[in-house]
C-alpha cells in the first residue's frame, strides 16, 4: 500500500471499529452500504456535521469545530452572497452555453483580468478532473507527444486519464505507460539551496527515459504549491527554470491552480503568480465558486485556436448562469473582505502560532506555507524522520479538540492546514491552542 | 466532416453570419470570444435567454419560447421546489463525502428504490461523463478486456475515456484503438422485424473484429433510447437479447440513463426498464437535479464490491449535501405531479400532433417515440431518404415561431422534440401548431 493510500485508511473511519460508535453513527454508517466501498470517511469517530458558518461546523450535537481543512467554502461556509446570488439566478433562469447569457461572459473577462495578459481564453467544466483531463489533451495535441511528468505524490484527478497522472490515489491504480514521476521537491530534507535546478535535473532525466521508450514529451501537470506531496511554497520562484526547461524541451506547462489558486497562497491571486511564471494552461475548481460545482481551464489562445480546429467541446452543465452567478459571487467576496491581503496577513501568524505553539514538543520539525496553505512536518523529535503513526494521533486528538486538519506528503506525516480564508485572529488562538494540547496528549 | 458535426454546424451560428445580427447580440457574440472556439451557439441568430418558468423560456426582448428541446430542467424551469431546497441547504452545510450526511444517504436509498433489486449500490459525479467514464473503467476492470461497443452516432461524455466512444463528436475525434461501432438501430430505414436479433449479429460481428485483434470484450455502452441516433424506441423488450448476448460473451452492459431515465420515456421510470433488462450498470445525469451538477452510476454491489478492493474514488462536489437536496427536491416533484404519466399522456398526445400537423405536407416520413422523447424523420416526400437541410430549415423556422428543438442522427435530418417534462397539453397545441406553419413555409 503507498504511503498515501496508508495516510487515508489511517485517518479514515474502519468498518471494524463500528461497535464503538454510539448507535445513531451505528445506524448511519451502516447505511452507507448502499454508496459501495469506494467511499471513505474521516476519522475513527466520524463526523457527522448539520451546519456551517463561515469557518465553523458543526456536528448533530450542537458541537462547534473549527474548519482548519476545508478550501470548497474558501469565502466562508453558507455565505450569504454566493447563495443570494445562486437563490436569485435558479429563480430566474438556468440553462447551458449554446444559448448567449452575460454570467459567462461577464464572469469571464472578470477572471481573466486576474491572469497575466497570455492566458487569454477561459473554457469552463464541472470538476477539476474535468479541468485537467482536458488541459492533459490539449498539451498532448499541441505538442504532438504522449509523455506527462507529474511529481511522485501527485493528485490531479479522478477520470481514466488523470486518474493515471495521480499518483497518490494509490498503488493499485494503473499508472499510465507513457507519464513518468519525478520524486517530491522535498524542500526539507533535500540538501540543495536551488530547488528548481533540482527538478529541471529531475525533469530532464525523465524527458531522457521517455526518449529512450519512443515517448515523445508533452509537457508536466503541477499543482504549484506540490498540496499533496506535502505543502512545498519555497522560495517563490523556484518553478521559473521549470517552466523554461519544458518550453525549451518542446513541452507544455499546466498549472494546477485547484489548490493554490483563488488567493489561497497570500501572496499572489493564483500560485503561479508567486513564481513569476507563465503557464501554457491553468486549470481550476474546488474554491472556484464556493461549492457549487464549478471549474475552468485558462489557457493562450494560440493553443486552444489550434485545438478547436478539430474539435468542438461541450459540458452540459459547465458555465451555467447559476454556476458563473455563484463563482462571481465567491469572487466579488474575494475582493470586497480583501481575503487575498487576509489570507496573507493571518496565514502568517497561523503559521507563527504553530511554530510556537509545537516548539516545546519537538514533534514538529518543519512549518512552511504561503497564506492560508500551511504544512507542518510531524517528526521524530531531533530528527528530520517523519512520524506518521504520531501525525495521524495528532490528526484524531485535533478533532477531540475540535478542530479539523489532515495529512498529506510522500510519509504521510505532513499536518496539511488549509482553513477557509475567512478565518479569523480568533481562530488562529484556537487552533494554536488546540494543537498545543493535542501535543501534549500525545 | 461527420453528418453530426454538420447537424451542429448547419443548426448553428456562424461568425460570417454576425453582420446580420443586431447590434447587441453582435456585441454579445463578440465577447464570446473569451471563451476560445470550441463553444457552439444555437441557430443563425442566437438566442439570448434571461428567464424561464416551467416549459418556457423568455428572450431579452420578452419574446416568449416554448421549450420543446431542453431535458435539464425536467421538472421545470425555474421550479420553485427545487430551489427552495438548494437555498435551504445551502444556507445550512455543503460539505462533501467524508463526513457523514443524512442527504445522500437519504436519496440514495430513494433513488435505488426506484430500481431492480440487483442494482443496490450507487455512487455520485458531476456530470454524465465523469459516470461513463468510471462505468467503463468497471467494465473493463470486472472483464479483464479494454473492448467496448457502441452505436454509430453515440455520444456518452467529454472526458478523453469517452470522448473515444463518442463518435458523434465528430470525424477528427480520435476513436478508441479497442472500441468499435455498430451502425444506428434504425427501425425505420431496417427491414428487419427483430431489431434485437439484428443488433446482436452485428455486436457478435464486432465481438469477432476485436477477437482478430487480441482485444478482449469489455462491455457494450448504450443509450436505450439512441438518443443522439435518432431515437429508437420500439419495440420496447428488443435490448433483452442483446443484454443476454453481451453477458454470454462475457461483457458487461452499461445502460446510459443520463437521457431516458427520470420519467423520460411515461413508460417507466427508467429507460431500461421498458425493455425488461437489468443493465450491470446506470448512468445517470442530466435531469437529476434539475440544473445543479449532479450524476451518478448505479452498480450490482459484485461490480462495486471487486473493483473497491484496489481502488477508492473521491468526487470532490458529487454527493454533497446541496447537490443531494437538489436531487431529492426533483425526484418529489417527478412523483408528487405525477409526471411519469404526464409523459406517458402527454408525450402520446405530441406525437399524434405531431403526425396530424405534418401529414399535409409529407415531409414527415416517421414519427416514433416514448413520452417526452420523440423522434421525426424530415424525409424527402414519398420516400424514406432523408432531407437535412430541410430538417435544418425546419428547426430555424420553429424557432422563428418560437418553439426550441433540435436534430439528431446519422443523416442529421431528425427532429428532436424533448421537453420538459411539465409540457402541457396546451403546449402541445403551440407546438402542434407552430409546426405546422413551418412545414408551410418550406
Amino acid at each position: 500500500m503507498s504511503e498515501n493510500v496508508g495516510i487515508l485508511e489511517s485517518n479514515s473511519f474502519s468498518m471494524k471499529n463500528i461497535g464503538e460508535l454510539d448507535p445513531s453513527m451505528q445506524e448511519l454508517v451502516r447505511r452507507r452500504s448502499v454508496l459501495g466501498p469506494c467511499y471513505r470517511l474521516f476519522y475513527q469517530r466520524p463526523l457527522h456535521l448539520v451546519r456551517g458558518v463561515g469557518s465553523h461546523v458543526f456536528d448533530a450535537d450542537g458541537t462547534d469545530y473549527l474548519d482548519a481543512y476545508n478550501n470548497i467554502p474558501s469565502v466562508g461556509h453558507c455565505n450569504q452572497r454566493v447563495v443570494d446570488a445562486v437563490t436569485h439566478q435558479m429563480s430566474t433562469l438556468n440553462t447551458h452555453t449554446r444559448y448567449v447569457h452575460e454570467n459567462i461572459l461577464d464572469y469571464a473577462e472578470d477572471l481573466l483580468s486576474t491572469m497575466p495578459d497570455e492566458l487569454d481564453n477561459i473554457m469552463f467544466m464541472c470538476s477539476g478532473s474535468e479541468a485537467n483531463d482536458l488541459a492533459v489533451r490539449l498539451a498532448q495535441f499541441i505538442s504532438g507527444g504522449e509523455g506527462i511528468i507529474v511529481t511522485k505524490e501527485a493528485y490531479h484527478g479522478n477520470t481514466a486519464l488523470i486518474s493515471g497522472l495521480s499518483p497518490s490515489i494509490g498503488p493499485n491504480v494503473p499508472m499510465s505507460p507513457t507519464m513518468r514521476m519525478i520524486p517530491t521537491p522535498d524542500t526539507y530534507r533535500l540538501e540543495t539551496g536551488d530547488i528548481g535546478g533540482w527538478m529541471c535535473d529531475r525533469i530532464s532525466e525523465q524527458i531522457s527515459d521517455m526518449r529512450r521508450h519512443g515517448i515523445k514529451f508533452a509537457g508536466v501537470l503541477f499543482d504549484g504549491i506540490f498540496s499533496s506531496d506535502g505543502v512545498f511554497p519555497d522560495d517563490a520562484g523556484f518553478l521559473k527554470p521549470v517552466v523554461d526547461l519544458v518550453h525549451r524541451e518542446g513541452g507544455l506547462y499546466i498549472a494546477d491552480e485547484v489548490q493554490p489558486g483563488f488567493c489561497r497562497t497570500g501572496d499572489a491571486f493564483w500560485g503561479f503568480q508567486r513564481h513569476g511564471i507563465v503557464p501554457d494552461m491553468v486549470t481550476m475548481g474546488k474554491p472556484m465558486a464556493n461549492g457549487i460545482p464549478c471549474s475552468g481551464m485558462a489557457v493562450k489562445h494560440q493553443i486552444i485556436d489550434e485545438y478547436a480546429r478539430l474539435y468542438p467541446y461541450f459540458n452540459t452543465f459547465a458555465g451555467s448562469p447559476v454556476a458563473m452567478a455563484a463563482a462571481q459571487a465567491t469572487l466579488a467576496e474575494l475582493r470586497e473582505k480583501n481575503l487575498l491581503q487576509h489570507a496573507h496577513d493571518t496565514g502568517a501568524h497561523l503559521k507563527q502560532a504553530i511554530v510556537e505553539a509545537s516548539a516545546a514538543s519537538g514533534r514538529i520539525g518543519d512549518v512552511r506555507g504561503a497564506g492560508f496553505f500551511i504544512g507542518a512536518e510531524v517528526v521524530v523529535p531531533g530528527a528530520t524522520r517523519p512520524d506518521r503513526l504520531t501525525a495521524v494521533k495528532l490528526v484524531e486528538l485535533m478533532r477531540e479538540h475540535h478542530v479539523l486538519v489532515s495529512l498529506c506528503g510522500p510519509f504521510g506525516n505532513v499536518l496539511k492546514v488549509r482553513p477557509p480564508l475567512v478565518f479569523s485572529e480568533d481562530d488562529v488562538d484556537i487552533f494554536a491552542n488546540a494543537l498545543e494540547r493535542s501535543l501534549n496528549e500525545l
